[in-house]
């Protein structure tokens, strides 16, 4: 069940979990739909904040995702929380980008949203 | 521009191009749909070879797309390769394996179906 993705370059190990018969040797592939969405809004936020001049220490997404029983097992609804990070944070500012981002420019997004609920929130930690 | 992304215990590396302020350090999250494409289906077919006792020596999966030029870029088109080699293979089992995974069991491809355009074909390579 493992296999070697290789991808502009780079390498992606993939495996399925001992009791579907893989060796847990990498990850799911079904699960970098998850990497790929935090990843694309992720380095668009990075991006328009940037351009904002205001860029945090600190940057973290968590998605959380609804996964159907039956096959064909497939998401129905994915929950992305942004986590931000450091001195003089504008809750306005954040928001703005991250809006900008699912409006506008993340394209995994742009495609979740036509066939699943796509949400999200936006924390400032104070600990980090 | 570069995320660290832990995914079931795994870690993923993303970055973005040069030109799009990153330094390649990792694959472009977007493209990671490609992966989860592959992966999906590809265990899928393995599984499927092996219950019908029929495995093949090699096995390849490459997944071609086509991407808007405008944002938000979406893949609005997908085609998959399977590449099969080994001793005394069965099209049509080989066949049947695909056509499972592709109808019934790969959420993965329902998802992407459902907003673009998916095809594959099937090839026995004579080396490789």
């Amino acid at each position: 069940m493992q296999f070697d993705s290789e991808i502009s370059g780079h390498h992606v190990i993939l495996d399925a979990k001992a009791e579907s018969g893989g060796s847990d040797s990498g990850v799911r592939p079904k699960e970098l739909l998850l990497t790929a969405l935090a990843g694309c809004t992720g380095m668009d936020v990075v991006s328009i904040l940037r351009k904002m001049r205001h860029e945090p220490e600190h940057f973290n997404i968590i998605v959380d995702a609804e996964l159907t029983d039956e096959h064909p097992k497939h998401y129905t609804s994915m929950h992305i929380t942004y986590e931000f990070g450091g001195k003089d944070l504008d809750m306005e500012k954040l928001t703005k980008a991250v809006e900008m981002s699912q409006e506008k420019y993340c394209g995994v997004s742009y495609m979740f949203r036509q066939i699943m609920e796509l949400t999200f929130d936006i924390k400032i930690l104070d600990k980090y």
